[in-house]
Parts: C-alpha cells; sequence; structure tokens
C-alpha cells in the first residue's frame, strides 16, 4: 500500500514497483486511484495496473500491477507534508482490509509505504503503536516484535515501546527466550539455514561481573544456558558497544537488543536508506521501510526509493514458509 | 607513556611519534629505555631521543624527543599478549609520576597509549576505572567525566561505569548541567569558539509525551531551559536513535549520551581506528586512542597507528587553555 498520502509515500511505492519484478513474489497494490496518480505524477512515471475488485482468479501471466481499488481518499483535500487524521484513518482502513484478505488466506505479506505513526491514532485507531495495531487486527497472542534489518545485520528487542526504566523490569527469562526464539524463526526463513544469534548485555561492560549491574549474572546468562539444548545458536551475553561491531564484521546475522534505542542506533547509523523494518512473529508479515514520511520532501520529487524496493523484496522470504 | 607493554602500546607510540612533530605541542617521552626498545624493533623504526633526568631546562631547538627514564620495566619478564599484574603496577607508576610533573605545572597533558583496564587495578592500583584512578591522583572535587572524539563529534556522559538502573537515579538536574558546562568548556578550548551541544533523551521517542517515561517532561526539558542564561547554546532532549545522525550530519558538536552503552556504540560504529577517549573536567588533561591494547596483535608489528597519533594532536589544544 502507498502509506501516508501526506508524504513520500505514494512517490517511492510507484518508484519500487517501477524498478522491476519482484523475484518470488507477485505484487497487488491496494491504492485509491487518485493517490496513485499522484504518485506517479511525483515518481515521473506511469505503472501498468489492472484494476480488480478481489484477488481470486488472478492473471498470472498479466505484466500489470493487480489494483485493488479502494475509494477512500481524495488527494485534493489532504495536504501534504503535514500530519492528517484523515490521512491516518484512510491508512488505517486499507491496512485492514489488507489484513482480512492476509486472515482469509489470499495474501502472505503486508508491505507499506512509510506511514506517520500519529496520525492513525488521530483518525480513529487508537493502539499503542502500529506494531500492536497489528497484532490487535490479526488477533494475536503471545510474543511478537519489531526487527530491524540492514545488509549486514538484524536486531530483535527484548522490549521496545516503552520507558526505560520500564524496559529494566521486562528484562526477564520468558522474555528474553520469545525474543531470541522469534529472532531464530524469523531468521530461519529469511536466510534459508539457522542462523546464528547473540544477545546484548544489559548493564555497562556487561556489569563488569557485578558492581556495574547483575541482570547479566542472575538473568540473561542462565538464560541463555537454556538455548543450546533447544537447537538455538546464540551468544552472549555481550557488550552493548561491542555487539554491533562484530555483528557488522560478520560475526552474528542478528543481535537480541535490550532495548529500543540502543538496536535503532545501531541499524540507523550506517545509513537509513538501507533499513527495513518488520512486524515479526504474527500470523501475517509487515514490512516497510526504516525512514518515515520525509514530510520536509513531500511532494518534490526527489525522493529516494532504495529503502522502499528492500522491504519489497524482503516481504516474499519472509513470508514464504511462515506458520 | 607507552602504555601497557603486554600489548600494542610500545609499537603503535613508537610509530605515531615518529610520524612527524606535532604541531603545537612539545613531546616529553616517560618510559622505560628497554620498553622503548621493544616499541622501535615492533615498529621497525628508531626514535631519536634524549635522556634527561628531569624537565627544566629542556633545550627548544633540540629535535630529539626527550627521555625521562623510569626504571621500572624488564619486558623480558612481561608475557606479551596477556594481562600482567607487574605491568598493570609499571602502568600506575609511570601514570603517577607524570601527574606529578602536572600538578609541579612542568606537564599540560599526559598521553598515554593503550593500557589494559584491569592490569593497574591487579597491580595495586584499585580504583573504580581509569577515570578515577585519575581524579583521585589529581586531588579532584566535583564533577568529571570521559568524552569521546571522533572526527565527527565528541560526546560526553551524564553517567558512565554504573548499572543501567543506577544511571537512571543519577539522571538529575545538577549531573545533566555539570556534564554540559563539562562540555561546553572543554569544547570550546578545543574549536576555539563556543560549541553548539545537544542532549539525548533517555527514553525511546523522548518519551513519546508520558506514555514511554515522564523524565524528559519532569527532569530533562526543565533543565536545559536553564542553560541558555548562562549563555550555553544546548538543544534537546533529543531521540537517542536520531541524535547521532543529525550530529554526524554537522548539525552539533556534542551530545550529551545518557549513559555508557548509547555514546558508545554511535563513536564506535564509524571506525574504531579514529577514535579519542578524553578524561575531561580535572586539572590534568588526559587522553588515549579509543581501542585497547590488542592482545591479539601484540608483538607482531602488524598495529596501525592512526588512533595513536590523534589522541597526541588532541592533547596540545585540550590543554591549551585549560584551567
Amino acid at each position: 500500500m502507498l502509506g501516508d498520502a501526506t508524504g513520500i509515500g505514494p512517490e517511492v511505492a510507484v518508484k519500487a514497483l517501477a524498478a522491476g519484478p519482484l523475484p518470488g513474489a507477485r505484487v497487488v497494490l491496494f491504492a485509491n486511484r487518485r493517490v496513485l496518480a499522484l504518485g506517479e505524477r511525483e515518481a515521473g512515471t506511469t505503472l501498468p495496473v489492472r484494476p480488480r475488485s478481489g484477488l481470486d482468479g488472478l492473471d498470472e501471466t498479466d505484466d500489470a500491477v493487480p489494483l485493488i481499488e479502494l475509494a477512500n481518499a481524495d488527494p485534493a483535500v489532504l495536504r501534504r507534508g503535514a500530519v492528517n487524521p484523515v490521512s491516518g484513518r484512510i491508512v488505517g482502513e486499507t491496512l485492514m482490509r489488507m489484513i482480512d484478505e492476509a486472515l482469509a488466506g489470499r495474501l502472505d505479506a503486508v508491505c507499506f509505504a512509510p506511514l506517520n505513526k500519529k496520525a492513525p491514532h488521530d483518525g480513529g485507531f487508537r493502539y499503542h503503536d502500529e506494531h500492536r495495531m497489528f497484532a490487535a487486527l490479526t488477533r494475536h497472542q503471545g510474543f511478537f516484535g519489531e526487527m530491524n534489518v540492514i545488509p549486514a545485520f538484524s536486531t530483535f528487542r527484548v522490549t521496545s515501546h516503552v520507558s526505560l526504566r520500564e524496559a529494566l523490569e521486562m528484562i526477564t527469562p520468558s522474555r528474553i527466550t520469545a525474543a531470541v526464539e522469534l529472532a531464530d524463526g524469523t531468521l530461519t526463513r529469511m536466510l534459508g539455514r539457522r542462523p546464528s544469534l547473540s544477545v546484548a548485555a544489559v548493564n555497562p561492560h556487561v556489569g563488569e561481573n557485578g558492581p556495574f549491574g547483575r541482570d547479566e549474572i542472575e538473568i540473561i546468562a542462565p538464560t541463555l544456558e537454556t538455548l543450546p539444548a533447544r537447537g538455538i545458536d546464540c551468544e552472549g551475553p555481550i557488550p552493548a558497544d561491542v555487539i554491533f561491531l562484530r555483528a557488522r564484521a560478520g560475526a552474528f546475522d542478528d543481535q537480541v537488543a535490550r532495548y529500543h534505542d540502543r538496536g535503532q542506533i545501531a541499524t540507523r547509523l550506517p545509513g537509513f536508506n538501507q533499513g527495513v523494518a518488520v512486524t515479526a512473529g504474527l500470523h501475517v508479515v509487515f514490512t516497510t521501510p526504516a525512514h518515515g514520511t520525509a514530510f520536509d520532501i513531500a511532494g518534490k520529487g526527489v525522493a529516494d526509493p532504495g529503502a522502499m524496493r528492500r522491504p519489497l523484496e524482503l516481504a516474499a522470504p519472509l513470508a514464504r514458509r511462515a506458520a
């Protein structure tokens, strides 16, 4: 879907889809035709589409992108470059329609162009964040979480959108195990083999054997000792300021970061243009670029579609063998 | 000084000093002659030195490096590539001698090659870390801290070598103010002008106005509001996963990181070879490379001296106008 029509979503989505076929994937576009036209104008290209009323009986030999048209948007009333609750409502409705198709078995993954995180909330989709929205709409029970993918490695989180104080209380054996299992399962699908994982310490210098914190001694290390019996290859706890250097050097496929900012600093610094955010662990796979709506350049036709192409490419291997 | 003789210190120190004169600085070497000879052998070069008994009456026209010889080491008994309490004691004694010279007004800065952090402790210098050792030996009262310098920006810390739980309790108005004032004063000396500073949030998304944490609303923002009246240019709180991207793009001279790992991830990822660690806020300036003793390549002659040259170059501007 084209993301929030107030930002660069329609433009980068058209550019990314126009860049050529996606190996192993069949793309269907869920969009309002006028928002698509706006994206085509800004992208300076036309996307061959085939309007359809539903997903049954798709013609596999047709090169045009099937378009499920949603009559939910009038771009003329959506001011570019600003948070808009109407646009947020449209984003929420479009995602809900796609999730319904996925739950009915007709879609394997949902890839979305950047959306403003505040807009869906203002437009009536009152969830803590988009990941919890996806979990609620897919009626998910159990652990799930945001995964961040850059070419060198991926990160998963034991905790995410909570205060750092609360995050510390949430570092428990059961959450650590759940996050590592999520990383193991997701990366096995993505890589086609069992991954090599690592878990970061929570305290500086891994607590320096106690004086800088005891979480590693009392919680993290004993939990990690239980993993080899489950066939999981996971090293740790490793100092948080060393783990990403080793990962970049190729030591691991993944880090399980202890909390939000740490993993984010490490995956964002190597280059915003390369990152993909995934909601992992749900029945449906969700992928999106790591960057946002870029209101400052919305409507100018200068947005780089590189980061939009990657979540499209990643959706297929992530979904292929999803439960 | 040549750092811990068990690591790459002597080698990189010789290489860095042999790379040419240091503008605005006059270098004096404090070393055992046999450890220096070991460094010269591994560096594959000879350093012209002039042995002296003290620092009075240095000949400014002499191109040789004045050598204050310390008869405290026998490299023959120090095994390379392993933590050694004897070497740690020698490191501590050498630094103490240099600090005494500095306190007597005969040295402006102490630059040291990498030392193993555990060795001085095992050798009888039982301090929490090397920064607290320097503070104690210089009889410092008040706030001080580690500063990390890479070409793009520098970081200071409100908290450092404590557990993350303890760090959260230490984020107080007085510590934030002290850290920002330390950054302001130190960078004014280093850059020759007042710096542009920023302070990171402690919670994800700056607490999202409350639900992800209230430290920003209750402590950080009100503290930062008091800074302009002191003539300090400081923006914040800024999300920790955005602040380093903006800094790298040139928005700030400095970040005040909320705790150890965050700043370290950001300054280490761009490249270990470029970092300098400074103990800032003491009467004497201390500089050292960000990397360690590199036991895995000690004695092999292959160490890159780039990171040893930078703390030598940085010592002079940091010390020039020190209080």
